[in-house]
């Protein structure tokens, strides 16, 4: 996972982004600013950040002149922000690095007391590269593409709030997996795999297993479990027969679908790179995130 | 998964292993077996197949004689008959042929019923290579490696039956993925997660997924899921306590453990080869045997 | 289960409700009413299946004066039309017989194709009474009730199609048991235990088990587990926050909820009354639904 | 849950049970014994804690003198002290007090920061009697009883450690249930619902529930989910085949099985008696142990 020419990288632009709903983050992102500017880079806005919390000090870009003009972006506040913006900035192949302002996120792995220090080694080439697998749907209708996207965590296929279960059929690569009547169905990058997945009863998936899971929700017949595939594998999923079915991308963005529509997924060419301190190690994450530390609370 | 080449493979010398438990599988194997002669082909019979079923009329090999001088293997029997051959037969890299006498199998999926056809076509060429990974595993006392073995289907380590929970400590290329309290912990591959692993909760991972997937078994901490990590781990599970823990590969072969023993897994360089019919998909099986197929049951 | 004064029941007016929409179902309606009226039976017919149906041959009721007038019922037809009829009857207490014109039914326990021999011997006494626990809940808007009714499965709080989770406080006779974000949550009856409860991951509840069983559906905590409290509790559910979360009953009426609305639970004072046959045993049931008779189908 | 007539209860005679293996806890168990002396009560010493702790200053009684002498018996130390003891007292009705000395636990509920507090009170009549259910369990081999016990939590059967799956069959008040391959079955109280069955995925029955929860443990068959049925249901557990099968009472007391082996389950006639503080509330216990209470720690 650590990339050997990772320390060749130059970050003479740093472009930042924050989650600006959060109470005082214009605070700790003006330090985070000046902090890098002293330190000899240019340092840029993302265009909403800067306008929601009224930052006038610095070039202010959209997330596409970001993806053209920066070297690396530094995300500040939790998985959330990091899952938007990195989405956007898929196209790009620039790095990530991930600053929680909160508690302490899978994507968003520096902590924000740790903040000076982590970011000094990493901007000085010491850290780790990770790259992630991402998803891309379309969405296609009597023969036409009529919506698709990205998606770093998961493509769900959902029934509606108020009618039954929704039919699906699945093929991989032109084969036919299984047609099955659930609340949904989600497919899901090993990045989305400690997200929704998991709640629905998914397995775990290190980021560099080269595979995408299948979790249904709610299965009506029970022997309808979870399966990994490669991740080279061409997935079509038809709506067989339910009313107000709905696809979508990492809950960001929504399709309607009706009966015959069909979700095309496969793995993006793209890559989201992540830079983390040398130190990280994924499980680490995972035992923080899941609990698993902690002395076991049971009889 | 299909090789482009499979078809230039000649099979002159074909071996034959049944399950020579199973009654009357004598008249099916003495069939099997002119029927191939007939053909033009070699035909030995595995050493104990021929023992315990009384043929005399064939030469009989004892696997490792089959690994060298065989071209295929043809399995007349269950999944359990293939699994102990193949796991002996997995240094030679020749390709093995499941029938299965009683009902459809996950690796012997040519029904007895329609034999003859699918080995006349296999063996002229029209057939699907499909290569499976393997485990290989080394118990290490004090330094020393006092057991060991491969698995096709998963390595186990496991509490004993009258104690308490193990206390398992499991590392990943050197890193520290969980301490685990529970009955034990199976390490699969792709193959064995529809065996063991399905029944103690663990995912459906596909053939050809370079996965390794980790199932505990009645985990203490309920956030212990099951996860898959790439096939290319270096997996080190230590007990931390347990009196009379043990640790089997494919249930066939065990150890005894003391604490403090660690168990060295990885994917092993054979490769086990199966040759399919030309239309065999692996979800097909998968749909019967989990009963995927049929209408759904409940209210 | 048994009612040893079971067979004093008379059972001279036979209300008849069938599936409609079942092709041909007219003709198997019409068979069955006309051998109950030759067995001395008044037959009356609920009101939609004989206009959809086209049947004028028979007295026509609406289904409260089937409760009022009526000694018993008979259900032609599958789970679905049981209990749409059977919350409509609770109030009335009169037992209901179950015919199952395609599968077995949880509920419609006796196939179309032994329906005369069955009915003769359960009409001549020779039966078994089994009750049912009902739930029913209201829905609380600033100390209003403003919507409510019946469940003989499950009441289930759901987060809206296009939304994130829904955040739901959950006291059980004034304690407070959990806050729980999830996809949503059902509560469910013993009889509702087969059904959505069972895809969600539940256990199933024995019909005579007095409790309520509590199911998340895709929780964010991964140790919130299914929970079962005696049926003697009262129940309050509290939509902490989630846009377009709703409330349904049996999944056959809805209401729509806001952030602060309360659905009130407990157990219904009504009852469902099952006649089965005396051979009838639940175990039965399950084991044919849930496919527990067949040969294990794994590795 | 509350008894009103609780408070007339009278407390001349207390025995302690200490966890003797516990560091330090000897000065806690002295002390809580001198403060119970002078708050005017007569103390004894639980035989095994005195020698062990070779405490000489109190009178010493065996398990059944307590039970025959004492008013009521405070367990310091963690739920495995209290489940022994328990089970011992169970015949002779006393309450019980849990002083948890580490962890909370879900029997020994009172902090030992707060014991003396929590005790005055208790012992001056404001406390909560709680009543739970305990099994007990017969194994017949050949038409005579073999071997039997009482279980608080659990009654357990296993494969051998060696050996593969068992398989069970299961009757309840007469009527076949299934048969079940698994590892084993665990046959739960609502006690016990926290402990290993939570583990090997049960659900969690609330102590007031009527009921036995039945939890497979690995079971080969898919569908084969927890099922709870009413506690007065008489189980019968019947080895089909399996070697080396074992059966236990709370993981305390073992039986080794052969095929034909009857183990006959039903609830037993005694209770254990909890006092508990008047703010006690088992949910707040749960939250606690299954950190329900924390902040969601997903994506």
């Amino acid at each position: 996972m650590t990339n050997p020419l990772a320390n060749s990288i130059t970050f003479n632009t740093i472009a930042l982004v924050g989650k600006y709903s959060a109470p005082g983050i214009d605070k700790d992102l003006l330090s985070l600013a000046r902090f890098l500017m002293n330190a000899g880079h240019t340092v840029v806005l993302e265009h909403d950040t800067a306008i929601k919390l009224d930052i006038a000090e610095f070039t202010v870009m959209q997330p596409k002149q970001i993806g053209k003009n920066a070297d690396v972006v530094i995300v500040l506040g939790g998985d959330g922000t990091m899952l938007g913006i990195a989405r956007q900035l898929a196209p790009f192949g620039l790095p990530l690095i991930g600053i929680n302002q909160g508690r302490l996120g899978f994507m968003t792995d520096i902590p924000i007391e740790r903040m000076y220090g982590a970011l000094s080694e990493i901007l000085a080439g010491q850290h780790q590269l990770e790259q992630r697998a991402l998803l891309e749907g379309r969405v296609i209708r009597d023969g036409q593409e009529i919506s698709g996207g990205l998606a770093f965590n998961d493509i769900v296929v959902a029934r509606g709030a108020g009618s039954g279960m929704v039919d699906l059929t699945v093929t991989v690569d032109g084969h036919f997996m299984y047609s099955q009547r659930s609340d949904g169905l989600i497919i899901s990058t090993p990045t989305g795999s400690t997200a929704y997945a998991l709640s629905a009863g998914g397995p775990l998936l290190h980021p560099s297993l080269a595979g995408i899971v299948f979790v249904p929700i709610a299965p009506h017949t029970l022997s309808n479990r979870p399966i990994v595939v490669s991740d080279r594998g061409k997935i079509v999923i038809e709506i067989s027969s339910g009313r107000e079915a709905s696809v979508n991308f990492d809950m960001q963005s929504f399709a309607h679908l009706m009966e015959g529509d069909q979700i095309h997924i496969q793995r993006s060419n793209y890559k989201i790179c992540f830079l983390h301190p040398k130190e990280w190690n994924y499980f680490h994450t995972l035992r923080e995130k899941l609990h698993w530390n902690e002395a076991p609370a049971k009889n």
